[in-house]
């Protein structure tokens, strides 16, 4: 079995302000977006923003906003971590955690996206992030 | 900025139970484990289950289990969707909608993993899966 993750879709309020929150905080460009779902080419899977009624519709139950998961970006670079934080703040994030350098290395700061969902940002030094952004476990 | 997530984080309540649906149910082997951590490489990403007290902890807030998003895993074949929801549900998951076609193409069902975050099974015979397992949008 392929250990793969083929998309990620985080429930949305409202489509232009989560759109704004990735296109202008993160910068990301969409491949695809409709009435309903705003769709990111990612490294080797798929980002979705649907919205919330739509995806609980789907999966068949109610979901809750801040669900018990995180989502990472990595960048190259301890001091990329607090300019991008602004930038997502800037955007229409919120703050869950200031940057702090943790005791197993690197250093890294929580924001979540206008939906509740937490994204760290994070400088992993041991962590490989290829040209096309494809990440690689190591110690 | 790279279009790029380099780390799902789902919490958990119990390691074992959630290692038991993720390495029997989807057959996937772990790339590092510790006492309230399992990581697995996967398709440009990695994926983490972290007890989730300490995840709380670290991004500064009291979650809820089942948060408004989904993963997927995307299958090679239409025929290869319901065994593999029938593995999962037999390594501890929970049937969240069986299988049907949607209107817009495919073949797909949710299964909750014990700890209730949803992953689509999902045949999408427009989006390439590459050898090692790297999804590519398209209509």
């Amino acid at each position: 079995m392929q250990q793969q993750i083929a998309v990620i879709t985080l429930g949305i309020a409202e489509l232009e302000r989560s759109k704004h929150f990735y296109c202008t905080g993160f910068g990301w460009q969409p491949v695809f977006e409709n009435h309903e779902i705003v769709f990111y080419q990612m490294n080797g899977l798929v980002l979705g923003t649907w919205l919330k009624n739509a995806l609980d519709a789907d999966t068949g139950r109610a979901s809750q906003p801040a669900g018990a998961f995180a989502l990472a970006h990595n960048v190259a670079r301890q001091a990329d971590v607090e300019p991008l934080m602004q930038q997502l703040l800037a955007a229409g994030g919120q703050l869950l955690r200031a940057a702090l350098a943790p005791p197993h290395g690197g250093y890294c700061g929580y924001v979540a996206d206008p939906d509740g969902h937490a994204w760290e940002i994070a400088w992993n030094p041991a962590w490989a992030i290829d040209a096309e952004g494809r990440v690689t476990f190591s110690l």
